[in-house]
């Protein structure tokens, strides 16, 4: 036994050679089908995180989920396609035998301070500590592993249809369970971690998964380690559900007001 | 002469053997420093477009822009990840020489008739008929190949400090000049084509270039034909400027009110 948090031993990572990466999918992340998302996302970047060539901190990734990483050990290759003065472009490749797991373009940059300006204000809600946790066992093992405290669009109940349809938006306080100070690495986990509004929005659970995530990293080192252990306001919504595919936009604020994340996905469903 | 458009020209392609694509950079559609980012986009898509392995439609890109596009030849060297029952999944590379200039993700989907809902609704703007567009030959060759009829954040002045900062908000009738009919190799390029929310906000022109864009394509192909050579309505903003990195989300409508297309990038600046 020792006292590694579930996220960084479901992250860890062993060097082949350069390049070349091996890991095993963890229990504490399992999804309905595969893993939770947002454990990919964190250890492809992990991938590139490690790797003695890297410099700067993240500014984006994109990940595209190709099918559900199974229980077992995965590869891990990685491309750097370019490096200048001011980014560093990355590809990945995460693999199972001969299946292509997901892919993910990463974006490292280095950050001088210069001009700052943040036009999108924090929303004015009551503080994470003064809202109860979202509470009971919930089917999916990787649920656990973060701490909801739901300002507005909370699930309510799982499987009876909205009529009306539900309003789209949740402003919701999210954490690591158990607590663990923010880095890029959570962050990338953290982007994943919100529910799909189709389920927010009819509140039934249809087939239905994520298809590709972009992350946008805001934030500098400094303000994450400022951040530590303390719950991200997420605030998500989608803008068109259309014949089996809808985005679904996401912004992290730290407890600042300051944004530490923004990106978008896009999410398959079947009816 | 033909009357190809120089859209067409511009993204057109020639296959050398499976995944292996040459094109020419066209001067029609030149940047500052390399090519118009929108159309490395919709290059990049057409070659997966042109695919005889190639199922479904786009509904999901992420362009890398690594360095400029410079004049001349180009290879692109595409790769099917995986093809699922409802995705395909599809990387890009395209290099001039040695040098990497972008890598693209690509998701493919097979639509069907469904769920249909959006949540963001059309805003209530004067038609781009009732606007003048935006005058005047511009410095950036690639600006004349689309006409801009700006409901508010236009472009007054450049090189003037904003006191106090700018709104970072721009809507705008946007099309192809002249005027060609919608499609999504079409939207690709659209969705880069709208002013980086930097210059917006401080009215000057400092070094700065968008390193990821990722649009999100919400429409059937049906609704784009339908949309024709109409303009879009374009909704652009950000969320934060921070230490030489800012993000940009955009939204697309059509006239019919439905959002074509969604998406965001992120934009390195200097200073």
């Amino acid at each position: 036994m020792t006292d590694q948090h579930p996220f960084d031993a479901a992250i860890q990572l062993s060097n082949d050679s350069e390049g070349i990466w091996s890991g095993h999918s963890s229990p504490a992340y399992a999804n309905m089908v595969g893993a939770f998302g947002g454990i990919v996302a964190a250890t492809l970047l992990n991938s590139v995180m490690l790797d003695t060539r890297r410099t700067g901190t993240p500014v984006s990734q994109t990940v595209n989920f190709c099918t559900g990483l199974g229980a077992g050990p995965f590869k891990i290759e990685t491309k750097l396609q370019r490096a200048g003065k001011y980014t560093q472009h990355w590809n990945t490749e995460l693999s199972q035998g001969d299946t292509m797991i997901a892919t993910s373009s990463i974006v490292m940059g280095a950050r001088g301070e210069t001009f700052s300006h943040q036009p999108t204000p924090a929303p004015d809600v009551a503080p994470a500590a003064d809202i109860a946790p979202m509470s009971g066992k919930l089917p999916l093992e990787w649920i656990n592993r973060y701490d909801y405290r739901f300002v507005n669009g909370g699930i309510e109940s799982i499987g009876i249809p909205k009529t009306p349809l539900g309003d789209s938006q949740t402003r919701v306080w999210i954490a690591d369970n158990p607590p663990r100070p923010l880095d890029y690495l959570s962050l990338a986990a953290l982007a994943d971690c919100f529910f799909l509004r189709l389920l927010q929005i009819r509140g039934t659970m249809e087939p239905m998964g994520t298809v590709t995530l972009t992350t946008h990293f805001l934030a500098t080192e400094e303000e994450l380690t400022a951040q530590g252990s303390a719950h991200l306001l997420g605030i998500v919504d989608s803008n068109r559900m259309h014949n089996q595919f809808h985005d679904q936009t996401m912004q992290m604020f730290g407890t600042s007001g300051k944004i530490l994340a923004a990106g978008t996905q896009l999410v398959w469903y079947r009816q």
